[in-house]
């Protein structure tokens, strides 16, 4: 069989690669949650959140995955939320979401905020259900703002699972997104996979456990900001972010991005630093895409002092303060 | 640098590829948690639950995956707790698990569960949370349970995400549980790697992302069943599981299992009739293991006329009735 070229261009991408069956529907609810956040003038950002997977074989089993519990994306979403934004929450199925992240079920199970009160002897009353006097006001905070939001409307949840599915998802709203214009803000904090395995490599590239080894060889994704920001985007504010392991590569390599796909703004985080310090760094000319000066500037926080503090909720503030000065300009 | 044979021995696995830091705490918690059982007479159970990953970076971004939302373990484990056993139950981070697989994040999220009710007006009480009426019932069933067997300390949870953590776990756990000879069940329903990439391989296959693809080569996970069953188990009750895609090959697998492996019972279901049908495959001469012919006996359920009945409850139902034999024989 023919072998496919390895680099995929993102047009080449959405040619030979099947949609998700979801995708039309997605699209017509985006369509529906905007003209509701029109009507009542509200900013909208898009959140991305979580891994994607590659999936190995055509009926599923196998995948390659990129870790992400989606921590940064849905603690995000809660502060754009609290900000006055409305959020398109796009999510890796079964990745952290804003409100119900505080109660995993393995750090803060929600079945031990709860006790049973019996009735009193001689009763027939069913017993009572009642939540444990110590969790009690900051479940009531976060259950608060949860039915303000749904009563609201104000947030749309997506879900992908696949690499396959976010570029198409994101491609979809991306497009949608644009009739906002200035007023829209992408907020791409999702691991993306660098590879993924074409539709019609799988059936040649099948596992074969016959031979006592597994060989796999993938292909890289396309750049997509590129398109997205040249093609999909209308100046948008568009948010990237950059993980690293090498302190010294962070800024170079958050320039080189902006450099490369012309876009707002990169949230540049050291793997262990990336709880209480990160840049963002920017072109000097905000506007101006081809200028090559950059600035940076860090935002930090104390966890020492104050050990409740999340930095997602600096890191929105600072970029709603940002996308307003954009907006004006 | 040298290249490792691909096919390793259980043996070899354990000599060469390095314990998980935590596993010398869980074996202490098992000692623990066992003694208290013995106390009380009670029958144990071993389940394994969700998939398990295989890194492919030392410092682990990237893995390969096994699809399981691990329902069939966490479901199990819930039949065996109300039938009197104690569990041990083993899970990969973040899949299902006993009582609060009720309330997924996505599927049936638990602050939707709750209402806030405001004071009366002028005073000065802060709002209660409430459970709404609708989903009071099954909430109060089903933290009764929970809460009960938290009391009598009848579950303990262990957690794997890689599958070198899951094979050096089974392996410690299984040489606990075997103190219990004849009483101790193992409930394999984990969906384990066939593939795993050696620790010494591991900087050798780092990915390549210049190249734009990436190559994996992966060796052999060895079949853990036999050593487990012929050192570490001692008369236990092993059960593992066999999922297929193609129905023919259902029970002949089953059988090759049971031969390679000497161990007690299969379950062998398809992958799309796997909520409603599942077979069980043994030895005719049940505490034989050299013995070669076999009989199977199918557990199915009606969902049309009962939607809501788990098969787990009848799958288990029969188990505890074997286990019973086996350990009278």
């Amino acid at each position: 069989m023919e072998t496919l070229p390895t680099t995929f261009s993102a047009e080449a991408y959405f040619e030979t690669q099947p949609p998700p069956p979801t995708v039309e529907q997605d699209v017509q609810s985006v369509r529906n949650f905007l003209r509701q956040q029109q009507e009542n003038r509200r900013k909208v950002v898009l959140v991305t959140s979580g891994g994607t997977t590659v999936p190995l074989e055509l009926n599923v089993v196998r995948f390659l995955d990129n870790f992400s519990a989606g921590t940064r994306g849905a603690t995000s979403a809660e502060y754009f939320l609290k900000a006055g934004y409305a959020v398109i929450f796009m999510h890796r199925q079964f990745s952290l979401q804003p409100f119900s992240r505080h109660y995993s079920h393995s750090t803060n199970p929600f079945l031990d905020l709860l006790e049973i009160n019996e009735p009193p002897e001689g009763s027939t009353a069913a017993p009572s259900i009642s939540v444990i006097p110590s969790k009690r006001d900051h479940l009531l905070e976060v259950l608060k703002t949860y039915k303000s939001v749904q009563k609201a409307g104000t947030m749309l949840t997506l879900n992908f699972v696949s690499v396959n599915d976010y570029l198409w998802l994101l491609r979809a709203v991306s497009q949608e997104l644009s009739v906002l214009g200035k007023e829209a803000m992408y907020y791409l904090a999702a691991a993306v996979s660098d590879f993924f395995l074409p539709r019609e490599k799988m059936s040649i590239h099948k596992i074969q456990s016959g031979k006592g080894s597994l060989h796999i060889e993938m292909d890289e994704v396309p750049k997509i900001l590129k398109p997205m920001v040249a093609e999909w985007t209308r100046k948008g504010f568009v948010v990237s972010f950059k993980l690293e392991t090498d302190d010294k590569l962070l800024i170079p390599k958050a320039q080189d991005a902006l450099e490369k796909y012309g876009h707002t703004l990169v949230i540049a985080n050291a793997l262990h630093r990336r709880k209480f310090e990160v840049a963002f760094v920017y072109r000097t000319h905000y506007t101006d895409s081809s200028a090559s000066q950059f600035a940076e500037s860090w935002v930090r926080i104390d966890l020492e002092k104050n050990p409740e503090k999340e930095i997602e909720e600096d890191i929105v503030e600072e970029l709603v303060k940002r996308h307003k000065q954009w907006v004006e300009l």
